[in-house]
């Protein structure tokens, strides 16, 4: 069986579902599976650690390893450790069995107590130690990878860290007309307005060289499903990256959304698929892959899709219990006959 | 070539020492090391981390975690993420290159910019996770010892958290004759006064099960070298522990410091030897090992070594520059032969 080349751009949860359908490909498939993740999020314990420490933040990136993460009990159990997010501790008593009254005689020495911890994400703090310590994101995230036995490779989409602003048409409910820029990849998700510009600050980062080899060397890559703007486009707006996968031999997928998000509230999955040719145009895309349920009526989906030079596969890949997320097993079921066909 | 199954007692750099040294006995001994390490640290890292959230301090837990590390380049390389430190970050603009002006944004979006992370070794964070997620200190270090691929086993002397207080006589330099509680660890380490009573609060703690069966099994139970007061003794201050260190039908060994510390001021070797059997009188020893330059006129360390039933060994185990740490390569050196007698 040769080997299939995957590259899978996208952010969080998106892609960690993307990483994991890949997984069940195997064994009808051998896949050398990399990630490429924006390295824009400004919020939570990422947010923090970014602001407070310099460098890339590292929640999304903790979260495509924790989904290539191997299945031996060991690297499963570092994997549970990598989520393990420490909650603000009760008056230092935690669970281990502190002796009362040791944080009031800290407190009574005037030592500090603020508990620094409290919303990290354990991996968040692995990373972060990791590229401090070798000073080099992608020997970090390949150290991490080894921890966690993961069966891929991740990689930032940059070694700098961006911002993500947007162009909002009726940011503010009250005035529906009137165009803002919303700052920061968090405010930007949360928004309701519409989304009509898109940019990184700076404007174009430079690409992570092993990202764009990973793209040159691809038999196929994947983009989406996850937040569309600030996870999904980000890539294309990379010079350096959008034009190795311009330029890439490889066959290109677009794995379509479930449900709209707030950020993305208002756009239709045609529309979605527009915003790819709009940020590059390009781009050629061989299959857009959906969920027959969420796509409802897939003429226009088809038609877009058509206009990218892509086909329209249509597959059950949604949770059974109605949850707008992806169903990993049934995500790879639909993708094993779609990367392991003869171009 | 039988197992011998050794248990070395201690705290922090001294414990390293010993148990770094233990690996040099390989090839000419199969050595099952088993490090059971003082619990009683309120400072620093691992106080602020006890304080704020609770559990287990983590510090002299993972440098002796970090002693027995795999060979691996890549566990040696966890080993250096387990040992980096967190340093104050200077507004946010690490190494990585965070853009300028991300934290201003955030301070003046009144997001936290205090740098919680700061003064941190990652492998504390590691611990203090693990012992959070599995809620039992002794799985999270066998783990952590998995992750570092540990020749050896990792054991707190108690699973509970325990205070160090100290009778001081002359705390205060400038009231010589008063006798004064210290309380804490690091007050009791750095105290110049006379140390003339030392207890634990809980005084009668828990031993952690575990260590207790590796005392019963043991060939070799080793003490020192190390802070006397604050991770040598306090062993023999847990009760379960100690009577399992007086039942033990291993043989005992005492490996003396070079130099004395701040809170050791004015203590002989001899004298060290004399608190081991102040605070346990039912102890026998049967080997003392000690560096005949730091010894200096042997016999009446050598008579207190007859009291509790030990023969003086003497050997060059510090370091050749001069510096009052012992040289784990000559200490192992030293060991060989004594760990591979017969009875």
């Amino acid at each position: 069986m040769t080997v299939t080349r995957v590259v899978a751009f996208g952010g969080g949860h998106g892609l960690a579902a993307s990483l994991r359908a890949l997984r069940h490909c195997t064994p009808e498939l051998d896949l050398d599976i990399t990630a490429v993740v924006t390295v824009g999020d400004d919020g939570g314990s990422s947010g923090r650690i970014r602001a407070e420490r310099g460098g890339l933040p590292p929640g999304d990136l903790r979260q495509a390893l924790v989904a290539l993460a191997g299945d031996h009990p060991a690297t499963r159990r570092s994997a549970g450790l990598f989520q393990h997010r420490f909650v603000p501790a009760a008056g230092g008593t935690g669970s281990a069995g502190c002796p009362a009254g040791d944080r009031t005689n800290r407190q009574a020495a005037g030592e500090p107590t603020g508990d620094g911890l409290a919303g990290h994400a354990v991996g968040n703090l692995v990373l972060c130690g990791l590229m401090e310590l070798l000073g080099d994101p992608v020997a970090a995230l390949d150290h991490a990878g080894t921890m966690l036995g993961a069966v891929g490779r991740v990689l930032p989409m940059s070694c700098q860290p961006v911002g993500i602003e947007a162009h909002v048409r009726g940011a503010d409910p009250d005035r529906p007309a009137e165009i803002r820029t919303v700052r920061g990849q968090h405010q930007v998700a949360v928004t309701t307005g519409r989304v009509e510009g898109l940019r990184l600050n700076p404007v174009a980062p430079e690409p992570c060289p092993q990202a764009v080899a990973a793209v040159r060397a691809a038999d196929w890559l994947i983009f989406g499903p996850g937040s569309w703007y600030t996870s999904v486009l980000p890539h294309l707006l990379v010079p350096g990256l959008a034009a190795a996968i311009v330029a890439s031999p490889a066959r290109r997928l677009v794995t379509l959304n479930l449900a709209a998000e707030k950020e993305t509230l208002g756009l239709s999955l045609a529309d979605h698929l527009a915003t790819l040719r709009w940020y590059l145009p390009e781009l050629k895309v061989d299959l857009v892959l959906a969920d027959g349920g969420a796509v409802g009526d897939p003429d226009p989906v088809a038609r877009t899709a058509e206009s990218l030079g892509a086909r329209l596969v249509l597959a059950p890949i949604a949770l059974p219990d109605g949850t707008p997320r992806h169903d990993p097993v049934a995500l790879g079921a639909a993708l094993v006959p779609v990367l392991g066909a003869d171009r």
